[in-house]
């Protein structure tokens, strides 16, 4: 089983705790554009929030990655791991969609 | 206040009801995006799921888009809201960024 | 054939050339581009330069679809035709991804 | 004065020219934009083929990501220099907007 590096020191833990809590709010935002549309808001109200949480999972995504290639991918590297580099573009390949 | 356009025939109501349950399904892979950080699964796995969600969330962006321009959109324009079109633009900026 | 709403006014034929100077700015900079390569310039100051090329690339995409919006779509669902929300939905998809 | 990894072997060079093809198909399809706008082309028409230019641009995006972590930061990264994964998070950070 893949070990995850993520999560080997004090300050990944609280780098967990932070990724863990954004997506605690895109959850509600989620919850909120629901209700949004169960209460018959105006579209383009609902459009104008819908685009905060694509905005807000982006930076969800962001940070990820960034933990991703100071952690584990620079461990990899350094293990003389050659795979790291290619799952890492496959990732980032779909983010960039 | 503005009436929603959008609910106005049965048509609409399977429109709205499809997608509320794009925004459950998305609620749900947002929970299971949080279980995988809680349970410490490997990150590169979890940007993969992640991937998926943001994809999951422009298709919703984009069904939501198509309805609002279908129904409101061009109904302001024919009942002579020239508003309409400069309000379009403003959600249609959000999405792209 | 389609006659072209776009340029039916002097304030259009000013929108007009204001797109071609866009376009003429960004194929300086995707020739700017080919120079780094060729010059063998450090792949990251290539990227960062390649960024800004795609955010100059949308921004002439969104004050395309702004001219587009407000002349041909306007008027094809004031004279009622229903094809251009269709349409316009084409074009949106494939800027959204 | 950094040194470009990207250019060391026959394997690099090979790459490298096939960078610089796609910035040319891209330089040729910005002119096909602007002949487009010049002949006066339905929007819609310009819209979708200026989708495609930007769905080229992000294809030559991604190579030359990919071209740069198997390159540059993988050696950087071997070489002890933390400030690649830096580096790499921000040219991200640029094409995820």
């Amino acid at each position: 089983m893949e070990e995850n590096c993520c999560r080997t020191t004090s300050r990944d833990e609280a780098e967990r705790r932070r990724l863990i809590n954004r997506l605690s709010r895109i959850e509600g935002q989620i919850r909120g554009l629901k209700g949004m549309l169960e209460k018959d808001v105006y579209c383009a109200d609902i459009l104008n929030q819908s685009a905060a949480v694509s905005a807000a999972l982006n930076a969800f995504n962001r940070e990820l990655l960034s933990s991703h290639i100071h952690s584990c991918v620079v461990r990899d590297i350094r293990s003389g791991d050659d795979s790291a580099a290619d799952e890492l573009m496959v990732v980032i390949g779909k983010l960039l969609k």
